[in-house]
Formats: structure tokens, C-alpha cells, sequence
């Protein structure tokens, strides 16, 4: 089931940004804006715009970011935004959220951005921010509350060299997913993403703790989240079946309301992606 | 010259380890350990044993560090432990440092750091720091003298988007170098590499600051200088001609008294990398 769909249709749309909602009204193929306001605990959703499909090359530029709300660029099915997205959620940051076709970038979002990618954030005052890892120690550096890094210097670092032993199990993944898609025997590959996983899952064993930093959820375990929720899609989630701690820790994660609320199911995943693969990714799809 | 020669010979050995000292003497491949005891703002150096040599697979373990100093694992040709070297030398902290034959690893260093890559940082609590840009970031913390990095979120995030970008141009450096031993021609890589240099220039032209991140050299100048330093080993020195404000910085760091420290000869840089093309990497050259 597609969270970010539920969320939506649980609340009706309002108005906060009027020359950006009147560029909507005039366009077909792009334009959304879809505004949180999360309530901590309970994350709230406000609709602010009628869909939140994405900006293409020729689109107009959104207006300036308003004064009591960060503004997100994203892709609904990018891992990378969801990071950003699964912090904004988790700290409780009040931000609206312009979804980009990656494929046909709006000239105006190179100029935030010129590597183009997603995710980047915006604030009110000008300040742009992007690359996932780097939004993510950003946001919560700003936002003191439900701090996610440990406050101590090797804390951090333990953190960070966590997230950079698994930024070398990402291209893993793909590979996987690409050399099943050409009929290539992947046992080769998947004897090692399971050795992978047997680390992460000793790493668990041996800390005793109900996920990566601590008992509670912290800022690696939502760098790490989305490839998980991900498993799927590239068709590896049985290389989770001997790492019994590991698939605990999915488990747990699945509970957390800011996994919920940023979640795609596997089936939409699948179909956004397959679209990718064969070259006309449907950003748009389920909306 | 070789700055790192240089320090080393001013200075007369002593032994702060006696156990690391026995084992050197029995020993005729490996071991060494240099001591830097810097005092600001002119760097000290307190060599402690009588060579740098790597260590290699089969030497015995070092003790346990000492608890007025850090260890540094490193290789004398690294640029990614050039930038912690900088950043130990520019803080003056006390910091003592075992080379590591990369081809053959001590296995005690692999337990160390189970990626086996250089640099890597180990305090007398037996905290280990790696990666390099972790490490620094890590140091910058602790020591709160001559704070490298901003202190403001925006400010930090803007040095580390600075080095993301920088990221992309090192496997550059290695891709012109090899094309060009091949024989290649590297005409349209070597463009794309001025491109870059031409973006690093206009962001100082813009700036209007003598180094990347201020007036005085900070964090990112630290990140980016060790393949600046090696130009002439990959052979684009000449890439440079066409960007006056990214030659000066380079001259003004060529004057940094951590850069001074830490430097080789662009000679012996090139004896040492091409060693390490033809798989034989004379990690010991010059000693």
C-alpha cells in the first residue's frame, strides 16, 4: 500500500502558496506542492495542492519558500529523498514538498541544484541544501528536537562509518536487479549481498540493541531504511532469511510512524521501477 | 623536497614505546613510528623511532597507544591520509603514525579497520576513527583549537556539498593518468577536467576569498589539496593555465605550514606512483 497516497487522502487540500496553486491550475503534465504540517507525535498531514505530480522541463519555477516551512525538491520513489523525507518526518519539521522529473529537469531546479539530483532542501531564507547524508546532519543539526546523531564526536563518526560501510552495499543491489533482468546467474552476487547482511545482522547481535545506534531508531537507521524497503523491488528480500536479528530490525522499522507515513508498498515500487529500467520511469505513477 | 623527510631529519630519535621499539629492532621489513609533538604555531617534530617504513602482513601489532597522543595509520603516499596529516598538523595535535603496506596487511590492522584502507585514527580510549573525510571531521570536533569547519549547520553543509562535488573529479585524475600510459588520447578528458577547474575558479572569483571556504584556509582546502599537490604526478598541471584564481590558491597553500609538513616532491610522487602502476608500490621510496 502506498503511505504517501493514504496520507494524502486523509485531509483536504488548502491553499498556502496562491501564485504557485494558480501555475497548477494552468498546467497539465506538472506542478504540485503537498504541504506537512506534523503535529509531534502524530504526523498531520495538509494537503495544499491537488496533486503531487512532478515538475518537468518548461514548468514554471515555484515561488519563494514561505516563512514557517522548509521546502523539499524530491522523487516519490527515489531512497535518496526518502531519507531527507523520513527525517522530516521523524523531527517533526513543517515542509512542503516539489517533486522533480529527473528525466526532464525544470531548467530553474539546476540553478538550486546543478548535479540535478533529489533530494534538496530549501529554507525561507535561501539556504539550499543537497545530497541525502548531507540534508539529513543538516536538518538535524537545525532542529534540536528528537535529536538523531549522538551528541558525541565518535558517536558521529561511528554513525558515519556505519553509513559508509553500507553506501558500498547500494551498487550491490542494482547490479543484482540488473544482472537478473539480462538472465545472468546472480548466486555469485547473492552469496555475497548475504554476506553483507550477516554483518549487519552480527553488528546487531553483538551490540544488543533493537536497531543500528541504539534501543531507539537514529540517524543511520534511516540512511539504511529505504534499500530495506526496497528489497522487493530487486528481488532480494530472501537474502534476509538467515539474518534473523537483521529482519527484526525490518520489522521494527516498519512500525515507526515515519516509515509509515514515507512508504511505498513493494508492488508500487516494483512497477515505478521497471518502468526505470526500461527507460520512461513513470514518476507519476498511482497518483 | 620531501617535507615529511625533511621534519624527520631535524630531529633526533628518541623512544616513547619501548615495547614498538623492541620489536623494531628484531625486524627488518617494517616498522617505524614518527612522533609529531606540535607546538603552535611552529610544528615540532619528536621522531620516536628510527625509520617510517610500512609495516606489512606478519609484522607484530604495535602497543597500545600512548595517553598523550593519537595514532595515525597511514601510507606515506596517500592523498586521502594527506588530509588527515594536514588536519593533525594545522590543530598541533600530538599524534604519533604507523604506515601500512597496503598490498600486504598487517592482519592485526585489518581488525583495525576491516576495510584495510588508510587513513585510520586510533585514540588511547581505543576509539578508531576511518575514512578520511570522518576522520577530520572527527578531529575538528574533539579539538576545538583552530576549528576547520564552520560553526554554523549551513555553513558545515556548504563545505560538505564542497567536497561532494570535489569527489566527482578524483577518479577524473585517474582515469586522464591511466588513459594517458595507455597511449589514449586524452584530449576530450583533459577538457572536462579544465570544465571543473573552471567551476572551482569562478566559485572563487564569486566568493572573493583567498581559499574555498573563507580568507583562511578551512576544512574544504584541507579536503581538496593533496591531488592538488599531485597534479604533476597525474600529468594535468597544465589544466591549470587557464584558471588564475585556482593557481594562486594553489600558491597560497603551498605556503600553509601544514602543507609544508606534509608534502612530497612532485619527483617523488612520481617514482612512487609509478611503482604502484606496475603493481609493485615502493611504499618506503626515499627512506
Amino acid at each position: 500500500m502506498d503511505s504517501e497516497k493514504k496520507g494524502k487522502k486523509q485531509h483536504s487540500p488548502g491553499v498556502s502558496s496562491p501564485e504557485g496553486a494558480q501555475q497548477i491550475k494552468h498546467r497539465s503534465i506538472c506542478v504540485q506542492l503537498r504541504l506537512f504540517s506534523p503535529i509531534q507525535p502524530v504526523i498531520v498531514y495538509t494537503a495544499t495542492m491537488s496533486t503531487e505530480k512532478c515538475f518537468v522541463d518548461g514548468s514554471a519555477a515555484p515561488g519563494p519558500v514561505q516563512q514557517d516551512r522548509l521546502r523539499l525538491y524530491s522523487m516519490r520513489f527515489c531512497p535518496f529523498a526518502q531519507r531527507t523525507r523520513l527525517v522530516l518526518h521523524a523531527k517533526g519539521i513543517k515542509f512542503e514538498t516539489i517533486n522533480i522529473h529527473l528525466q526532464k529537469k525544470p531548467v530553474w531546479y539546476l540553478e538550486k541544484n546543478p548535479e540535478g539530483l533529489v533530494p534538496t532542501i530549501e529554507t525561507p531564507a535561501g539556504e539550499v541544501v543537497y545530497e541525502s547524508s548531507i540534508t539529513c546532519e543538516y536538518l538535524d543539526e537545525v532542529y534540536p528536537e528528537k535529536k538523531l546523531l549522538p551528541a558525541t564526536p565518535f558517536g558521529k563518526a561511528k554513525q558515519r562509518m556505519m553509513l559508509d560501510h553500507f553506501s558500498k552495499i547500494i551498487p550491490h543491489l542494482f547490479k543484482i536487479s540488473s544482472a537478473k533482468r539480462k538472465g545472468d546467474d546472480v548466486s555469485g552476487f547473492e552469496a555475497e549481498l548475504k554476506e553483507k547482511f550477516t554483518k549487519l545482522n552480527e553488528h546487531l547481535v553483538k551490540q544488543k540493541t533493537k536497531f543500528f545506534g541504539s534501543d531507539t531508531i537514529t540517524f543511520i537507521d534511516y540512511m539504511m531504511w529505504p534499500f530495506f524497503e526496497r528489497l522487493g523491488m530487486f528481488g532480494v528480500q530472501h537474502c534476509l532469511d538467515h539474518t534473523p536479528e537483521l529482519k527484526k530490525w525490518t520489522e521494527r522499522m516498519l512500525e515507526d510512524p515515519a516509515v509509515k507515513a514515507t512508504m511505498h508498498s513493494t508492488e508500487n515500487h516494483k512497477v515505478f521501477f521497471n518502468s526505470f529500467l526500461e527507460g520512461e520511469p513513470d514518476y507519476d505513477y498511482g497518483l
